[in-house]
């Protein structure tokens, strides 16, 4: 049987997700996906007291829950739910940032897809409250990471029906900003919230 | 067998929790968790464009998942995880908010048993980032909630190891504030987020 995360994903070991040669290129990336690239962030930015932002738990419908005696309840029947936030928020600064992460294996455009109805309304809600909303986006061949403002974004998915179903990726260098990948942190995007958003406050 | 909720909690039916003469002295109280009294709460502040807060989804650790042809994965084997936040956060005017909310059927006094270190730790950290932080009390015979902030909180918990366990009722009235319950919202916390946190802005 499969190994698989905690989440449900299948685990495919350190090296199935990128090929040796690949790997001795693209020095920064371990393999990790980008919720474990973030994961790993937001923990050096607690550890350094330098924001507060967590990772939402996934979402469960639970049905079937035995409670054996002397021992911790266990779920037996219970299904994934979809999420009716971003998966990622917190607090920086004293502002609250709100934030969405996604990659493809793409090379020219993002698939909207990854995102839904439900997530775009919460962005709009989100910064109606002057809340920081954005997106991080990976291009995972490349191990290229953007910043892009959800105001783009929601743009860019309203346009959805009428027209293409993915973001040119030429149009994410235009409005994003690139994120600087390193080792610890792996993805430090406050470095692009300050120059973005802060730059009159510093 | 008992009917449960989504999140295990044990389904008592709505006449159940509280008797028939108390319910009609408190005309407020239907019988509901402080939990759906909140979420009401926040649904009803959400439409009104008024804040967006949500409550994070139970964290639970997934074992096994099945993946049948034709039909959404089941979760098999799950187990409750303990939480590494507070439950409810979201954004006001531009502020984060972060609270845990708690209720007891005690009279005179909050048992601090229901806050766990990781909580409290979190509370600290949202408070040095400027978020605002607090916890929400029911005294659910009485059907009182106050608001009380985060920093009187963690004094009255770090206090526990050496003193008594639990925090006296007239503390919370001394330190804390008292929130009007009403029919929508039920529990109409920011008006006293408004008079506490913002007095000087509005």
């Amino acid at each position: 049987m499969a190994i698989r995360y905690p989440n449900g994903r299948q685990f495919k070991g350190p090296s199935a997700s990128k090929k040796a040669s690949q790997r001795e290129i693209t020095y920064s990336n371990r393999g990790m996906t980008l919720e474990e690239d973030l994961n790993e962030t937001n923990q050096f930015y607690l550890e350094k007291k330098r924001a507060v932002i967590h990772k939402k738990p996934t979402p469960v419908q639970i049905v079937q829950v035995d409670y054996p005696k002397r021992s911790a309840a266990v779920i037996k029947e219970a299904y994934f739910k979809q999420a009716s936030t971003t998966d990622y928020n917190g607090v920086y600064r004293g502002h609250y940032l709100d934030f969405e992460a996604k990659e493809t294996k793409n090379k020219t455009s993002f698939p909207l897809q990854n995102f839904h109805d439900h997530q775009i309304e919460h962005m709009k809600q989100v910064m109606i409250q002057n809340g920081i909303a954005f997106v991080i986006l990976r291009f995972s061949i490349t191990d290229e990471v953007y910043l892009l403002d959800a105001s783009h974004l929601i743009q860019f998915y309203d346009q959805k029906k009428s027209s293409r179903k993915s973001i040119r990726k030429s149009d994410i260098e235009k409005y994003g900003y690139l994120i600087k990948i390193g080792y610890h942190p792996r993805i430090d995007y406050l470095q692009v919230i300050d120059s973005v958003y802060f730059k009159d406050e510093s």
